[in-house]
């Protein structure tokens, strides 16, 4: 059985758990609890060596590591349903999406920076929870203008199908909201999440719902 | 004529030049000076709503945003010489080495963040450049034992030919040695980062010798 290595809360597992959902994939989770630094174990680190989940076992123990690759290589072994259009140019849109969240917000916004940012440069709550929010409005802003603005954008980010995009996009959405940010500038990011948010392959892989969740 | 609107250092667009290098087409370039923010005019934003760079104006005036987006359109459109293997395990492999640059050290160290971390947080000269270090560390420890340990290493990150993985290691080799990172525990990196950098494709994309460089 596939083995998802994750956390209940980490936007990266959540995307992987969308995705394999989306495929209608079975697979076992271990839960690595990042807040009690499981993550930089030596089990752990001997499957991914940059102590970070997601981790995917597959049946004969190959390792697959990074969401983004992650999704990609299910989309490639399991065609159907795409979570990429067929079109060279639509697919580019799809990533620029995909990536706009999980190159430009979540990196600056996970547990381990924010850590670092209170630990090693002293930051107060105030200044973290705007650092933050800064990062989620910089990219939602742009986020929301290329949705609102493209007709390619439909029910989903793109077209009527979910995507790599809408797999990026409803984690980050809930981690913004988790951090209280004020989403009303943003009612096409809202509708699409919220239009997500409607299907058992998102619900099922929702935080609250994980074994681990606390 | 396909044109890049980039900036000499940023690492995001180096990606960019390589890959079209690497594929051996023609472009124009116009620069987008970070330093005095232009990707925050009017003109830029149009183009590129989260105002950073790469953006590629294909002939039509399409516009491809997000270096790695751009970098497998490129790829899909003019397959040869190949950026990814064709295996889709080998894909998954050569995708997660270029993330843990994309994804996991370069969002945290560009020039948005590092004018936040002065201009915000008010973090002085030293601290600025411990966490510039302390995040190429993190990941350059990691992806060094990730190519040291996996025979699918070899001239380059996968293999012997170049792949996106590659195009991802070499700006951020180039910006680690500018901010002064110790290179030293990392001699695999070291290893493909000199032989990438004795192939036209490679030195033609130098920040060097772009047409903007200070």
């Amino acid at each position: 059985m596939t083995t998802l290595f994750g956390y209940f809360r980490s936007s990266a597992a959540y995307r992987v758990r969308i995705a394999l959902n989306l495929k209608g994939l079975d697979y076992d989770q271990v839960p690595v609890n990042l807040v009690k630094s499981e993550q930089r174990g030596g089990d752990h680190l001997a499957r991914n060596p940059q102590g970070l989940v997601p981790s995917l076992v597959l049946d004969d123990s190959t390792v697959v590591n990074q969401s983004l690759a992650i999704c990609e290589y299910l989309d490639e072994v399991y065609p159907m349903p795409a979570l990429l259009p067929v079109n060279a140019l639509a697919r580019a849109r799809v990533r620029a999406l995909a990536q706009l969240v999980a190159c430009d917000i979540h990196p600056l916004n996970n547990l381990r920076v924010l850590k670092y940012l209170v630990g090693e440069l002293g930051t107060d709550e105030t200044a973290k929870l705007a650092w933050y929010r800064h990062w989620v409005t910089e990219g939602f802003a742009a986020l929301e203008t290329t949705l609102a603005t493209d007709p390619s954008s439909g029910d989903f980010c793109h077209g009527n199908t979910p995507t790599l995009a809408d797999i990026c996009l409803i984690p980050q959405v809930y981690n913004a909201e988790r951090f209280e940010c004020d989403l009303a500038a943003y009612p096409t990011i809202q509708r699409i999440a919220a239009h997500c948010r409607s299907l058992p392959a998102f619900t099922k892989a929702a935080p609250e719902v994980q074994p681990d969740a606390g």
